[in-house]
């Protein structure tokens, strides 16, 4: 891992504009940002993850029992559901994280989700942010991204993030939302979109002590 | 409440040095900085308060009892302690939430912990914040500050944090140290004691639209 690459991993709340603010602070800093379509895709693309990939479509066989018994944790198992379940689960974790740590040794870049900052906990230069937003915004935000009303986007909101932290809280060993597992926490709706990823932007720049602005 | 009037509220872990963010931030903006201290003491300088505090003296009165009927929940004085301990926490919190608002309504301050962000939830220039700080680093402050061994540090770290948290949760309607709560959260590892200073004054003219270096 070269001296000079860095990471910038997002956490957020649904409707929060986390991603946009990714997207954003993506712009700004020249580097990839990468979510849940576009890792699973460097996953499906990349020839080291193709045979797990393959085993997790036949998420039944005893191959895949055996190959992936070393991340098998039992009662995790057996409160959630069945034990392909979990393997499924389990391996596609260890596929993402395979290539969310293949992606950081390459490229700065920056990921949203998929517990990216836990993964990459190793990284001398990461940057561990959650973005929040103020329940008004994140209603009429998804309301105009989904086309929902107003109370089936509440119920999205709290179903989505109930999901989230429990696969950040099972995999990690910090707690989703909570200020002490980030290094920054911040609303979107006090500064907006654009206004939260420059401030992001001048956070990471003092954290890692280095001008990101002109890349 | 004068338009020109802001107040930064400051929730912290244990150790984390929220308060002493909290007083470089006042040498900064020129204003006062009130903790449990200086918030009791203002309580007990004025006028309106004096007979709250001699009633929450005599706590086992039936006077008290009346008076301060209004502010019980049967539930949490079943599941915590006496009724009579339950009337001096509400009556307790009564007092510091009048006085709270009080000074807010004559100046702009710092109020560091007190649920003063909740209290003030109707201010319509408040910031809230909330400081965490790095375990090793948590531990290390509280040696220095209390002279205790590494163990004791965090014995204390997690018997205080749960206390404020519960405190916190019970008069509010927020989550203590949740993302959500607050409008920035910020690890003072990262930049230091000075730098995370800094750094919320910077949130805070963004999100006040004001220039508050030069006060």
């Amino acid at each position: 891992m070269e001296q000079d690459k860095f990471v910038i991993n997002i956490g957020r709340q649904l409707g929060s504009g986390g991603k946009a603010v990714g997207e954003a602070l993506g712009r700004r800093l020249g580097v990839h940002v990468y979510d849940k379509q576009l890792i699973n895709l460097a996953a499906e693309q990349s020839g080291l993850c193709t045979e797990l990939f393959e085993q997790a479509d036949e998420k039944k066989s005893r191959s895949l029992f055996s190959s992936l018994i070393g991340y098998l944790r039992m009662p995790f198992a057996s409160e959630e559901g069945s034990v392909t379940d979990v393997l499924s689960s389990e391996a596609l974790f260890k596929i993402q994280s395979d290539v969310i740590r293949d992606i950081a040794s390459r490229e700065s870049c920056i990921f949203v989700g998929r517990c990216a900052d836990y993964i990459l906990r190793d990284h001398p230069r990461a940057v561990n942010v959650f973005v929040t937003g103020a329940p008004e915004d994140r209603v009429r935000r998804l309301c105009e991204q989904e086309n929902v009303t107003p109370e089936e986007a509440e119920a999205q909101m709290e179903r989505t993030d109930a999901r989230r932290a429990s696969y950040y809280d099972y995999f990690s060993s910090g707690k989703w939302g909570e200020a002490a597992t980030y290094h920054l926490c911040i609303d979107s709706s006090v500064l907006g979109i654009e206004g939260t990823a420059d401030f992001i932007r001048e956070f990471a720049e003092r954290k890692l002590k280095m001008n990101l602005s002109g890349r």
